[in-house]
């Protein structure tokens, strides 16, 4: 299968990351996203206008990036230009967003299937793009802008129907995929190597206004349509599974699925599971132990 | 907690509705929204224009919703202008509407956290806006204009995620928190003060073209992604868990949860419990109970 | 009910497919749409403009959907004269999807009570425009035209939130009711005659980058909110419940509830049941049953 | 000639102002208008909409114009919907408006043979519109609400390349025929019954900032791409030749004609000269005089 | 000088009309368009969404000519794709529109020192995009569309400043150069190899409704500013000087000049003069003449 | 008069040119702008969005005009971004475009008595905004970047009717007036403090390729509708009269009337006129001496 081709490109090492410098890293990235929409835009004319609009014509990208957003997220009322200038001030300024965006890219690279290429994260994964202006509003929100952070975060909601709270903290390396549906409260804090699908919550539980929304381990993994609720901890490397209904920790590689969730697997087990579900994506590996737990 | 300080302006008294007129409530919202979006202007700059257009250049809340709606909910072939005319239309002959409005715009700010002024949600709320265009429709649709109701309805699903149809009733003081996914049926009638979060839908049983929704009863919190089907009857006060499948009635006061939804917690604990769920927003107080009643 | 009257035009033996020849089918449904429109066209003068921009200054079906979706999915770098042009070109070279397109008009007429004409669902079922993009798609996918069919993916995904890899295999006489926030892998298959609600995820496993999507049979019914993940295989006429998990096969007429999902109702009852549920839209019948197993 | 046939709809008696009130002046070109465009819009479904938007769904002229203007003279910063409110206030306040443009509209129909409808005026005419819009503007400006009024003056400008500064006064029936590159200074005063074609200045001298542009009595014509500068007087009946630059008065009735222009005619023609120029638009029934005069 | 280089693409002879067949000749220029646009994609990162868009990514000049007209002209009142449409559909059908704006952009690129090429004449010549238009306006008129006819010029005339009725009759190998300005009236009639000058006015006398405006020969050259006034003829090969007021005919290969224009030139060098000043644009070599006249 | 006395801020001495650095300069002029807006928007809350979107949401004035130049020319296939992009780089990296800039600011405010303030100038004079955007097409043009340079020259006439070949050199302190229909040619040259008034031509005679168009020396006025053809040299201070057309060179400080142009006045009055027409915008000073001449 050509996708599959495609996602391998040579060298394969550059596909997890590795020692070498943040910068070296996002030329590397850049340089592969000018090559596909290059090679693309020969093979697809009606595509062509688009390509270059969005990565062609750009130096860097962050400027790809803040171009995108700009357009993707813009309104009558909120125009294009004022936001590729927040959003391109933001990325220049601070090589921690610009690294995180790679983490994201390689993230989708790695784990999903479906992805092609790293320009089709770029443009078309509305879970990559609502996570880049996620932490352009977090780091307003950080900086007392928080009007101007909330009514991001209403456009983002608006445009990528993800609901992601500008005080909620979120590491790299992230996939959302599919990521429709997406709702993250505004204290809840998401570890490194996340993935997480479309439809899941990270609500509050409405008793109180403090800390009161889930705290997600590096490397976790949670399935399509979970919900968790409250101030729990989900622990490394943990899997919730699709549909379940979490409102109590999940202690670091164990497995929660059901409504309610409970945990399945025994501890020896979930010891010596030494893969990282966040980015091993294997969400039905505890389909036997569930039945097994169930019957 | 500076957000916290905020949801709660001197004099407090006024964030519950009380017994002054329904004319002086939406006088003294519309005077706060104002002075927040002036703050908010001043602090940002970047954000001027759009509190000026959106609210600070209206002379009235109605104007200021209007307005809002109508460049949101437009498209090329549906002009903001036609829009925008149809709701100053609809809010300045109707002051139920407006007054509607004004204990939405006080349910979000006293029941959501993360709620940090009135013109945030006036503004940015997704479910607040939905819910304000769905009144219009609802109008539209006693007014037998059918294919206009319609045609919003399309537009509100399209843009904010929130399907509701036209005919369905809604009370007021209803908070929609985070409102993505949302979906409402034909006949579907839900009660005052009710509060409903993302992903819940109040659907059909497919067995017959009449009466076939939920009754959602005065108070009732549901909690997210919970799916109610069928002209079952959800009692006043009542709770429905997050992910809940409901295909039953839900006594008054009563909790349900799980897939397929059962009642937690015993008749007397029901009858003591004298708080508002809807109001109080507390989604998790039955996990207790709901642990011992599983296992 | 006025809708009521509205869905049964006369002959009423039109509104199932039968057995006249599919350009004849496409010209009467053409000619109702238009009837239908231009007597909204006259009750409404606010939709006149609407009405006769998207269906009555058009000459034919194709050309109206292709108007429609152009204008629908454009955005600022993806504009609505280039979209316009690729949808028209598809749908005038290609009948099957033309037949697929009135065979869905038709699906919501017969099956979704709140249909009250097929201008309705032409103009305003989102899950009805996906499908339609989605086909076209599908159609550039099959013809190695990729980055344009993910890129219609992420139009398709951002304007209506649902996600459909344009690879997945549709049949006709499809409804996606509601539609917000299905989404459909790369390696399902869909066959003819399926009710699919929304929230619905014909997802992957993760493990692996081959065939791991859903198969689902001929009139099969999804219930809202349902997740069916892996590569399981849900037979002819089979029922799945509202917010079931589904990591299994469902024999064809069967019927799986819950989270995980479990089969209800026996052997004897299945071979019994004629009727097509995703025809028939009956979600709930299984609730007797269900409640009988759980109890 | 259909077109001739066109402009004379019987009873011929409604095309010259009579002895009936405004109002019901309004009122019967309101009809016509809508009779045009039903008709139009029956024979030519291309602009069915077209017409249906900017006409035949609005209720009075004033709404019709007020949705033209909002959405031909709005910027990316200046929002449709703001400008509509702005004209429809005007407007609706303000009767002697709505004259002044029921006035305008019979001048073009009488006065211009392309003028096949009162319809055609009102949506083509870029003089009849900017007239219109600068009717506001000036209205602002007398309300010192200068800055608006200014950059009214500035999108009528872009828009139209018509350039008529706030502070001008301008009467009733007045015909800007083809209108590009008119401009007109700040203390110009213009009469009734005046017709003026395209490239037209009335400037200033540069000399001073008090009284310093033309005043142009009533039923004066000036032809195209005169200029006419400085604090001088044409008198009433009086004629322009085309692209004649004037800096000295001419006498009631006369014609200058030239670069620079000089008067041509004697004074008993002019005196026995009854008709009036601006109405009768005979731009060239000087040139046997001019010939006469300059060999 | 780079610009004159690229003026002459080799073979020169390309440049002028010859002999070989209308199809071909339109099959060279548009590859030539496309080259130049493909080299200036390259060279201008900047610009090669736009010329993708509007040039590389179409199959045909008439497909690059409809999309570039219709973004162009469209309004949010008439859209983009209907205008595309009807462009598209009127110049397939036609081949002789196709052939005239084959011959325009020659005679753009062999007349105007400043055209360096023909991709800079189809994308940035008003006169050229007006004139385009113009044809289809004209052929719609000639089909009695005449209020589609009438609100294209409309749109030409705020878009471009260029004001040509729809009934006028235009020849081909026309050159509008700078365009602004220029107004052709209703029984205006231009020949073939004309080139007329920004600002000039073919206006009617106002006298009567019928056969009122000009007629341009063939090979006519009217300079900048200059307004011919009446049912005048101007011979073949005639020139009119640039701000010259004619009222007359002008003979052929004649010239004309002044406010009011007289004849210089003696009857033998007329004859003599063999060139057509339409192509040469020798818009001054009667300055010698004119002095000696004068003085 | 308001509008005088707003003309004339305190220290009246910053609205000539004086001895301090351009950065200075552009500050001062700067905060002007700002104060002014900040004035406009507090009495005109309806002006309000558009002054914080276009000037006081701005850290200079470079971002300021980058920003109102990128969404005036913008078009739908030449985004607002691209152009803001385009525009604030050429202007943050040349401090001498700045200069021009509010040299050109202050010209019109000193010039021209309809000038309010700096910002009117700013928002609203199409000759103000033709020009810079002129100034970085030509900037464009020198650093060989001709397609992207051609590109603008359109835009800028489509939009502002303003048409400026951007090899044309323009100096500093120019004041277009009103602009509609300006044409100047790739090979013109015009001085520092030049007035030129609305439809002035600044046109080539045909003849050649090359060196072709008019030389504007320091300090000319050049009144409205003036065509001047070829190669010609206007000497410093020169005056050319409204509607003249100039076909001869003009020395210094004299004056060019008629069509064709003639020199009115002696030498010694020449030499004896000190002041700058071009700066004091005396138009008409000329006409008794031409009466004189002509008479």
């Amino acid at each position: 299968m050509p996708a599959g081709e495609l996602r391998y490109p040579s060298p394969a090492r550059n596909l997890t990351m590795e020692t070498h410098a943040a910068g070296d890293d996002e030329a590397w990235v850049w340089a592969q996203i000018k090559a596909e929409a290059r090679r693309d835009a020969e093979s697809e004319p009606a595509l062509a206008s688009y390509l270059y609009s969005t990565i062609l014509s750009h130096s860097s990208l962050e400027r790809s990036l803040a171009f995108h957003l700009g357009n993707k997220l813009c309104s009558s009322t909120l125009l294009s230009t004022l936001l590729y200038d927040l959003f391109l001030d933001t990325f220049s300024s601070d090589p921690a967003l610009r690294a995180a965006a790679v983490a994201d890219l390689r993230a989708a690279r790695v784990r999903d299937p479906a992805c092609v290429s790293f320009s089709h994260c770029l443009l078309n994964y509305k879970g990559f793009l609502a996570c880049q202006a996620h932490r352009v509003a977090h780091k307003l929100w950080t900086q007392s802008r928080r009007p101007l952070a909330l009514a991001l975060q209403s456009r983002i909601s608006d445009v990528f129907a993800v609901d992601i709270h500008p005080a909620a903290k979120i590491g790299k390396g992230i996939l959302f995929d599919h990521a429709t549906g997406v709702v993250i409260g505004e204290t809840a804090v998401i570890g490194n190597n996340v993935s997480i699908l479309h439809h899941v919550t990270l609500g509050g539980t409405g008793k109180a206004s403090g800390d009161r929304h889930p705290k997600i381990g590096d490397g976790v993994l949670i399935g399509a349509g979970a919900t968790i609720l409250g101030n729990v901890k989900i622990g490394e490397g943990a899997k919730v599974g699709a549909g379940s209904v979490v409102l109590i920790d999940v202690p670091a590689r164990a497995t929660a699925v059901g409504n309610p969730a409970r945990l399945v697997g025994g501890k020896e087990k979930t010891s010596s599971n030494e893969e990282c579900p966040g980015e091993s994506m294997d969400h039905t590996s505890f389909i036997s132990e569930w039945s097994d737990y169930i019957i």
